[in-house]
């Protein structure tokens, strides 16, 4: 087997991804748990670790180990200050987080990302993607705008590498909040017809969207029309969480093409998971924007550069 | 004690208020419970009747007995058709449902109403609150505009004495929902603030209206400051969820001014729980519309002038 070079950690809210990194950041192994930073086993942080690379560890001794993501929060294992814009690979790397992990090994944190102003705005992780991109595709790294789609979606903005600008939009959040606990989401509940996380969209959901395409005083007064037109016969039941979830990504579309000049401009590039980019790329080719989706992997990857040039990465 | 003429019902998603009338719909008592149509008490709806006015029935045996409100949907007792627009008093008095309640006892039930086109949208138990309204204060049936907070505030459209008009936000909901909820009420759930229902608004509200009046694509993409300026420390933790009604209310209002000509037109009354109306008041306020709140227990007078027209009141 190539010698690790790295261990990467992908530590979100809800899942935790652990890469040993080879040469050049070759993926020699990865492993997933959904030990997210609000769902840690027994133990906490040093745990869920040590579980998930102890052997790693133990096979290389001294194999650095960089992390990015929510364990970087004030809810996370230590709290790493946000960089301010414009931020790039060098900033990120200048401003790592050191904490003795386990009894002597090191763990670095990637700090995130802010935008100050009467509006603030804050990404953890996501910077690390946008770093991995920038690494596998250098022509983005002039200037390109990326739609990250998730919980909370993120468009950034970057130019001259490095990040110049973020805004968050809380679709994901309101769409489970809405499908799992609303009224809206009653008829889908009783008729046990959930929409799939992965589910592919539909008519209901191009509906959805076109309606909050021309709604342009927002969505909150088309969301009541879920239910009314369920209770009408002009929506099934059963599609009624699609067309939701058109209403809340066409009224977020709708307002990044607005509100942000870069984004209108230029075409963004969708950087997430596969089902919910696709999603986005079918909303977003209702507005006359074709966008493309890249390709999976870029956390490892940008964990790798910030290593890298951090220079936490010695010759074995 | 003055002779029974009546039992007026009102009876919601959380709650049911029982009034006995008398001649001219005076209310000789009035008895409260948490017994709304998704929390009824062991034996469903006929036993929260028996428990609540049996002692009525009992000493006036033949007593009518009419209801308003989610008790008439799909998950209530028995689904009342909704009155299409424009619905005056005639027309829902012509349109109550029967049911037999209890042995020999028949209950009536108000139609809910509804408003049909492309965006359709249905109220129930507000429709009998115009009602009363504009029986106690006529000079308002040519023309008026109501905001029914709560929930799902309503917003109606009074015209020649008929309901003409309806636009729903979910507004109540959506707000319990991100404060329970979301990531946005955690700093205040940590911190042990939460806003009491009765809190009065506050500067951190008036900030939220202020912020969501001038954004006029809507308050989705205004959500995530209300986390980001607590990271930033430019919102007490405290403070949070009154910014965050601001943003909800602020942008209800906006929308439904620019929306509906007949809300712009006519400046309008509120009715409904009186920390909540005084919540709307000065938000209304921040857009220069100056608004009074109408003085509570339109149902009960509703439910009467319903009951009367539809021939329910025999003289004893």
């Amino acid at each position: 087997m190539p010698a690790a070079r790295l261990i990467a950690l992908d530590w979100g809210t809800s899942s935790l991804r652990a890469y040993l990194l080879g040469d050049g950041g070759a993926v020699l192994a990865s492993r997933h748990q959904p030990w997210g930073i609000l769902q840690l086993p027994e133990g906490g942080f040093a745990a869920a670790l040590q579980r998930l690379a102890g052997d790693w560890l133990a096979a290389t001794p001294g194999l650095p180990v960089l992390a990015s993501g929510m364990v970087g929060s004030a809810q996370g294992w230590r709290e790493a200050a946000y960089a301010g814009c414009p931020a790039d690979e060098s900033a990120l790397a200048a401003q790592l987080l050191q904490l003795e992990a386990l009894p002597g090994v090191p763990l670095h944190i990637v700090p995130g990302v802010r935008v100050d102003g009467e509006r603030p705005d804050v990404m953890r992780g996501e910077e690390t993607q946008v770093i991995g991109l920038l690494s596998r595709q250098p022509a983005l790294a002039a200037r390109c705008s990326l739609l990250m789609p998730g919980t909370h979606s993120k468009w950034v903005q970057v130019q001259g590498g490095a990040i110049t600008g973020l805004h968050t939009y809380m679709t994901g959040e309101l769409y489970a909040l809405l499908a799992q606990h609303s009224i809206l989401g009653r008829p889908a509940r009783e008729a046990a017809s959930a929409m799939a996380s992965d589910a592919a969209p539909d008519a209901a959901f191009e509906r959805g969207v076109a309606a909050a395409r021309t709604h342009v005083a927002g969505a909150m007064p088309l969301l009541f029309s879920v239910r009314t037109l369920v209770l009408t016969g002009q929506l099934a039941a059963a599609d009624s969480l699609q067309y939701l979830s058109g209403l809340l990504l066409g009224d977020e579309i709708r307002c990044a093409l607005q509100a942000d000049a870069g984004a209108a401009a230029v075409p963004p590039m969708l950087v997430g998971e596969a089902a919910l980019c696709e999603r986005y790329r079918r909303a977003l080719a209702q507005f006359g924007v074709s966008s493309s989706v890249a390709e999976a992997g870029a956390a490892a990857t940008g964990l790798w550069c910030i290593a890298l040039r951090a220079g936490l990465l010695r010759t074995a």
